[in-house]
């Protein structure tokens, strides 16, 4: 006789990462609860799909994506030795903790932020050191120093606030900290500034990027980190052996090529998300200064999670967070011109 | 000032996963070391590819690859809830050993096998007990459960021998061993059995598949986990969020329909097999009988090794281990007839 096996007790104990919930196939909403770019991917994109050869789908693709590589080593001015391909940024994050983080180690990150954090730390029974932002969303450099941490994540901008950490600050912790030190720039398309700058100068920093949201591509699984040499090397033992496929790794270095096409949505977003910040604040609600392509804004009355219901039943799908500090708060993703006008109508019929 | 910081003791211990070689691109050569499909994937494959919706590029995918589990619970008679789809086989594997195997545990599997066991199990700090094959191949069940498993992992047919377990003895295995008992059946489409009508039986049983072999979609990094709905769940919590991509996910599903088409690519390479079975042993070599697409060959003067760079110099590449116990043989991928005929060729011209 046989029963059900015993899974580890950490991840027994795990509920598992809570993914924003997805419109049923053929289902018609306006979607701006999971951050995807407004605009489709460039059609250079969409070629280099149609135009897969099936003898590179019969065969095992390159083991380390060395097309992309070659490629985003070119975009970035880096040398292909300094990139990691994975099957989306989340895939690069896990790998970044499997690599640094073991049993009992401590992982240190500012909170609130991206949620799939302690997620990847229970899986690895690491130790989690959450540790406040600072006043006005300001990097809590001293307090993340002070956990004694093996690996410091941020995310930046960070989600779900859309806040910036400036370069200077950013440059502050990479000098003072000792252990591994992970960028997560999946919004930083939208931004003002990045750290890639710091790249040269640091060897315990990891830059995490991501083509779900800058390039269109959420649908590809696609992102990548940039690092030096010897952290990459590291992080190659511990990925799976052929990780992106074939298909995927077309696309993506693609995508990256097409700088003019992607940049042209980042500027619509930039655009947008400055309209419809004011337009919120015309309304009464408090949006706070975004550099991704989402705002976090508190509604007037507090109540986000009955404005959340409401738009839902007319057909728009927006991000509730049910947890302390952020009840009263909507993320909004920045989407097209005629999508944000909806969303603005919409609030004011409530 | 900042130094390269320090992986886990464990990861920098480690080698890393060893591919078979590539050859470059546009390289021309018989490549017959890494048991890819000698056919290209269905045509049906290729439409689903260059018929994808640039706005299921734009948006993230089902996070559980719906639309394949599916169609793989009904091409194999489960419900939908018994399959989990991952990127690749060896993805479906990491995701088996994060679940049921932590620092310190147990994970036993016959040996030699697939190199990537140890591994994974090097990742996850697991201890690994491996147990030599009976005589004549057969599962050492006593030994196994003897090293006080958590977890034993076994391929079916195995890798490199390409010998099959009959169903009586994995039957056996499953019915005596209460912790988790993964089999690999990677190669098992070019089998005479498979497990599949233990799924029932035994809510500590995985079944492991891959489209990478017997659906000539090595390049598409596609593989799946059929388990009770029960261990499906737990490894749902481990899996990275949205782990399969929407074109991949399209692919997986319409090779998975075109049942008729894998089938003949699996004939003719049942019918190679024989055949360059056959004509290795009237050339002196010892062929172990094969169940899956490739055939461990032993030399007639026993230097293997000589042989390898002697086929690579003609550009025929097969897999040589350089291991103790391996050094003697060859693994040959079975290819297209006219490839077989070029191998058998170049070997009497040696």
């Amino acid at each position: 006789m046989s029963l059900t096996p015993k899974a580890r007790p950490n991840v027994e104990r795990m509920a598992g990462y809570k993914p924003g919930e997805q419109p049923r196939p053929g289902e018609r909403v306006i979607k701006l609860n999971t951050n995807e770019n407004p605009f489709p991917p460039s059609p250079r994109v969409v070629e280099a799909i149609r135009h897969i050869d099936p003898e590179r789908l019969r065969r095992y693709p390159s083991p380390n994506a060395d097309d992309f590589r070659q490629t985003a080593a070119r975009v970035h001015g880096v040398s292909p030795d300094m990139i990691v391909a994975g099957n989306g940024s989340d895939e690069i994050l896990a790998m970044a903790v499997r690599t640094y983080l073991g049993p009992g180690d401590i992982f240190a990150y500012p909170d609130p932020t991206y949620s799939l954090y302690p997620i990847l730390a229970e899986v690895g029974e690491v130790k989690v050191a959450s540790v406040p932002w600072d006043a006005g969303w300001d990097l809590p450099i001293d307090a993340l120093l002070g956990t004694g941490a093996r690996a410091i994540f941020f995310a930046n901008p960070n989600a779900p606030t859309g806040t910036l950490v400036p370069q200077s600050r950013v440059r502050e912790l990479a000098k003072r900290f000792y252990g591994l030190l992970l960028v997560d720039e999946a919004y930083v398309d939208f931004a003002d500034e990045n750290s890639l700058g710091l790249i040269s100068d640091f060897p315990n920093l990891i830059i995490c990027r991501t083509l779900s949201k800058g390039y269109g591509l959420a649908g590809l699984r696609f992102g990548y980190a940039i690092a030096a040499p010897a952290v990459v090397a590291e992080m190659n033992k511990v990925k799976d052996s052929y990780n992106c496929d074939a298909v995927a790794v077309s696309a993506a270095a693609a995508a990256l090529e097409d700088q003019d096409y992607a940049r042209a949505t980042w500027k619509h977003v930039r655009a947008e998300r400055a309209r419809l910040s004011e337009a919120l604040q015309r309304r009464g609600w408090q949006v706070i200064p975004s550099q991704a392509n989402f705002v976090l804004a508190t509604c007037p009355d507090g109540n986000a999670g009955a404005i959340y219901r409401a738009l839902k039943a007319k057909g728009i799908l927006v991000r509730f967070f049910d947890k302390p500090g952020l009840q009263d708060k909507l993320r909004i993703t920045i989407g097209t011109a005629d999508e944000n006008d909806q969303v603005l109508a919409a609030l004011s019929a409530l």
